[in-house]
């Protein structure tokens, strides 16, 4: 069976972003080579990659760029060419190149056709917290890997904001120098 | 030089109680003998404890019974005789007895008197959100243990909430059978 699995930063107090989409707090997280190795590994996987409106536009200014092929070639190669799902109410459409390929863009979160896609792949949602909160709420959601960045900001969005309340597995808690708890739960 | 710590429950959300107090989901923790001998180790300190009205009211009313001093006695020994502060605005005086000693009774958070009372020992407070919350946003707090529940709950009240941002120092993150992740972070 595939899974649909959530991999997100978080604040200790457990936000995506600030109140307003504030994520300058990432530029907290220190580099650390074995945190470097863990997301590496952990993108070299098959998955279809899921983002919204506002992670799609960040990775595609990103990765395609000679500056992150150039710095991270590994990962950009991972990101530019997986399958990608970007869910959006307003764009009207998304753009596919040689650097850039493999993009569909859904309008609206279809629960039936979402298990559908499932069926056929492991799904990971990147980022992309509103989207989280919706494939929370619609039960899609098998594990989250949470990486806490040690900052507390005091407000912010949660993508658990008004679920129902659930028990969740614990499956490891893993901790880097640089200060990041991983937090990988089943659900 | 003393510490002022926090030992609290926290859900993965971050929430100590439900919006109107509710703990219903600390029953979710499952026994495991590792957790039980790590809480343990920790009440062997000699830290002053401290209290807000509601978390006072749940010890006094469980810890110098029969049962409880039966089925847990070092636990019970160390919070029966353990020095006790108490903080509430609202109680007239506090109760000792011959197996609940050493409380004390203040009716406001007064920083200075908090620092005075840090140079002669260890303070901890345990449970006790809104103390913590009222200590987080006076910058008094040195260390957190957030003992978190894999649990999330949708809703609910978080001692972050409206604090100033911070970056934290992660000493260590531990992982029980039972779920529970602990996260020890610095100031």
């Amino acid at each position: 069976m595939k899974k649909i699995s959530v991999f997100n930063h978080v604040t200790i107090d457990n936000f995506y972003t600030g109140p307003n989409g504030e994520i300058d707090w990432f530029k907290e997280i220190k580099p650390d080579e074995e945190w470097h190795k863990y997301t590496h590994s952990q993108a070299r996987g098959s998955s279809t990659l899921i983002f919204g409106r506002t992670t799609y536009e960040m990775m595609k200014s990103f990765w395609p760029t000679q500056e992150a092929i150039k710095s991270d070639p590994a990962m950009a190669k991972a990101v530019n060419e997986s399958p990608k799902i970007i869910f959006s109410k307003t764009l009207k459409n998304v753009e596919e190149g040689p650097r850039w390929k493999n993009v569909i863009l859904h309008h609206e979160i279809n629960p039936d056709e979402i298990i559908k896609l499932k069926k056929k792949s492991d799904l990971t949602i990147l980022g992309s917290g509103s989207i989280v909160q919706q494939f929370t709420n619609l039960n899609l959601i098998d594990e989250y890997f949470l990486v806490v960045v040690p900052v507390i900001l005091g407000k912010g969005k949660s993508f658990f904001d008004g679920v129902d309340k659930k028990n969740l597995k614990l499956v490891e808690a893993k901790s880097f120098k640089n200060g990041i708890v991983l937090l990988h739960y089943q659900i």
